[in-house]
């Protein structure tokens, strides 16, 4: 969802990346920085200040960036590891160490000095969330930030709490310190390239803009499937669970852009307004409704291109007999004049059987006369928003086959964006790091929509606490659970491939 | 648009053409028949026997038709002069002669008895405009039609009629002797692929049908282009005009099968009506309005695909000094409540840039606000009915320009169905011939279409008679005269390319 069009502002800055050698840094933000930097998207002059705790050499460090580009950027140029180093600065940081804050601070100053940047500082916290409240918390103590030099970003990574208290606790900790305006709360998935033309599609399009409403649309079904299990992130994970680690965030997100009404200008605090009302009008699932509307799914050993995968059960840093969810599906209702009535799909998983994220707008079909009521097996038009891996737009419509019967046929127009190009599409983490830096929080989300995206999954979690689930119920490989396809089954529909 | 759907019955009969060794009938009818034949698309038993002056043989009237179809036919196989040959017949006929009726009557009793076919007889009026009164008043004479054994269908070749009096001659003549269910007036335009496919795509689609009004099209565009000049048919043409020769049937069917609301049912004669009631709410345009909405042409000397061309006024057959059209577009407007306001410019001539029909319907573009305020730019959403050459459906809508910057750009989807396998698409003389075989009238105009066309032609005609053009106004290879392009400038518009 572009904010401003055409324009940013690139300030001087210097941008400090806390957990520097961890591997959100590794992959996304060195790759992502490299990317910009080749582009010509970052300020002039800038400076990356990396702290970390493993390695105290700047020449290791630029080693570790180096790999990392070279290991999950999208575009390798020859100079790789020349001048694009050259902005990298690097400080040995423990945060539990006393001074740690104190000397991160002498060294701003000093690059301040030199490089000019005027104070203008962006902190990303590529940190484990135990850490962001202290963090925040001890940058205003040495008035690393809100100090009326220039301006302070902090840019927290997800998750924001793991549930409505600890969220709230933790919003409370960083507002204490921080204006609203100077927290960036991530979430990844707006800065996807389909995401930011689904407000152009929807709203720069007379074929679309007067269907999008409960009178053309049947349902909306949004999937975002995996492939992979857990891997490293066992620890966390089992305590996250799916519902926690995607819908509440990325879910939940292409859901209010999906059905949100036209912002009244393109401004992000107007655009954040439209989600919120969404997240507002969704119905809260409570009690029978939970397990009437949301199936929830473990997998078990199977096999994923060719190969026999472990169980959930069996991965790393799982505990034995854990009721973790890998799969969630549900059916919901948005409870306002545009959506009433209209059932979203949603669903989300591990280890199934693609990788695949897209939008599918299955309009209704037309009433039971003249083709309809000869041709029962007419397909319902369908518009499809495809996110990853293939970036564009399908769409499906009735035509006659050709000859001299009249027979009616689905004609199947695919658009791909990135296909004759694979690797031209920015990296989310490309906007992410840019919109901190120019200050542009349309793709972030604002506290309201969190604290509301966190009451609606404790309700639901607050219902599965107390059933106990029969795990595992779906094999590695499947579209989860078979409940899943029921959901659909119960209202006459069925899932569109994804 | 279909008729009924899947089924045709296919009784025994003769099929009797008049003007067997003629330009249409080699052209046209024996490479249709023999496709026909190929699909299995004939009746069993089936007889097509041949009238011709200017050969008397059997076997050199089956050289003719096997070089036709060598010549003309869109598939030819192996077997292309063996046993399809067989279903032929000939009969040296000369229609100012007396007895050849008789001679005929004789004949046609004759391959009744051996083939079996039952009495039903299509006679098939391949011939000079001027011959068909006569026809079809002696096969009454000599009770060849209507006689109570089997059924007889006559189809009628274009130009019924030269204006609305000649044409209600004509149709007095004609009906005084058939019933209207056994007459066949040809619009070969009907049985193009693509118009059995604009019902489908209009009535079949959710995405359309309910944008398919004056709230949402900004204007409709339909074009039918020939890069040919007149040929060997100077002699017609000087006489006829575009406006005679193309406008007041194929473009006024093309309209009417865009603008008419939905038939109750699939039936010819719902279809025919919602057609008519298109024709009578066409505005009529007189006196000056005539030359405010209607533009008129004649091609002078140009180059067409690198050759250079003869004007009009030096083809063979035409009259020095000829005031006759070869190119006319128009700006026309349909009073009813669906189109109020809507603008169908429509425009055909000779010598144009290229070989193309097609139908554009342009949506308007939404209220100038979000995108609209700071894109002036942006493209409107438009959905092209491709008629030939190719056949097929484009869309163009709006979607973001990959990248990071947020500009619009449209997103071209083209569906093209005989792209791949160029020759199988049935011609329209196909399903010409299986419906009058059939007793399919849905492809065919009936008298009151006929008329109000005409009513609305003479209009124009009276006007422009009594003022001189400035005549040739454009360059063969060139798309009309200039007017036609102000003729949309006027109203902020242009021509989209075919």
């Amino acid at each position: 969802m572009p904010g401003k069009i055409f324009t940013t502002e690139f300030e001087p800055c210097v941008m400090v990346i806390f957990g520097a050698t961890g591997d959100l840094s590794c992959r996304k933000l060195y790759p992502a920085l490299y990317n910009l930097y080749l582009h010509k998207q970052l300020p002039e002059p800038f400076v990356v200040l990396g702290l970390g705790r493993r390695i105290s050499d700047i020449d290791d460090y630029r080693k570790i960036i180096c790999e990392s580009v070279q290991k999950y950027s999208r575009q390798v140029n020859k100079d790789i590891c020349g001048s694009f180093l050259d902005m990298f600065r690097f400080q040995q940081f423990d945060l539990l160490e006393s001074g740690s804050f104190e000397r991160l601070g002498a060294y701003l100053k000093e690059i301040e000095q030199t490089v000019r940047t005027g104070g203008n500082r962006v902190f990303f916290l590529a940190v484990s969330p135990e850490f962001f409240g202290t963090i925040v918390t001890k940058l205003a103590e040495h008035a690393l930030i809100e100090n009326g030099h220039g301006w302070q970003r902090v840019a927290i990574e997800k998750p924001f709490g793991q549930d409505e208290t600890t969220a709230r606790n933790l919003n409370i900790t960083v507002r204490k310190v921080l204006n609203e305006e100077n927290v960036f709360r991530i979430d990844h998935y707006l800065g996807k390239e389909m995401l930011q033309n689904l407000m152009i599609i929807r709203f720069a399009n007379s074929l679309f803009e007067p269907l999008w409403n409960y009178k053309y649309i049947d349902n909306i079904q949004i999937t975002v499937a995996q492939t992979g299990g857990i891997e490293k992130r066992g620890h966390y994970y089992d305590k996250a669970g799916a519902l926690r680690d995607m819908v509440q965030n990325h879910m939940l997100q292409l859901l209010a852009l999906t059905a949100m009404e036209p912002p009244v200008d393109l401004n992000p605090n107007s655009i954040r307004h439209e989600k919120l009302k969404v997240i507002k009008a969704l119905r809260v699932l409570k009690g029978e409704d939970v397990f009437k509307n949301v199936v929830r799914g473990q997998y078990g050993e199977g096999i994923i291109n060719g190969e026999t995968v472990k169980s959930f059960i069996q991965e790393e840093n799982v505990r034995s007999g854990s009721e973790t969810e890998t799969f969630v599906s549900a059916r919901l209702f948005i409870d306002n004049l545009r959506w009433a009535g209209v059932p979203f799909y949603i669903r989300t998983g591990k280890r199934l059987p693609s990788n695949c994220a897209q939008i599918v707008v299955q309009f209704k079909t037309l009433a039971g006369v003249l083709y309809f009521k000869e041709h029962l097996d007419i397909q319902p038009n369908i518009l499809v928003i495809k996110i990853q891996p293939e970036e564009g737009v399908y769409l499906q419509f009735n035509t006659k086959e050709l000859g001299m019967r009249d027979r009616i046929v689905p004609v199947k127009m695919n658009y791909c964006q990135n296909c004759e190009f694979p690797h031209s599409s920015p990296e989310a983490y490309e906007r992410v790091i840019r919109d901190v830096i120019t200050g542009d929080s349309t793709r972030f989300m604002q506290w309201n929509e969190v604290e509301l995206a966190w009451q609606f999954i404790d309700s639901i979690i607050d219902v599965w606490k107390n059933h106990k689930p029969f795990f595992p119920n779906y094999a590695a490989g499947t579209w989860g659970p078979q409940e899943s396809d029921y959901l659909l089954l119960q209202d006459g529909r069925r899932w569109w491939l994804c």
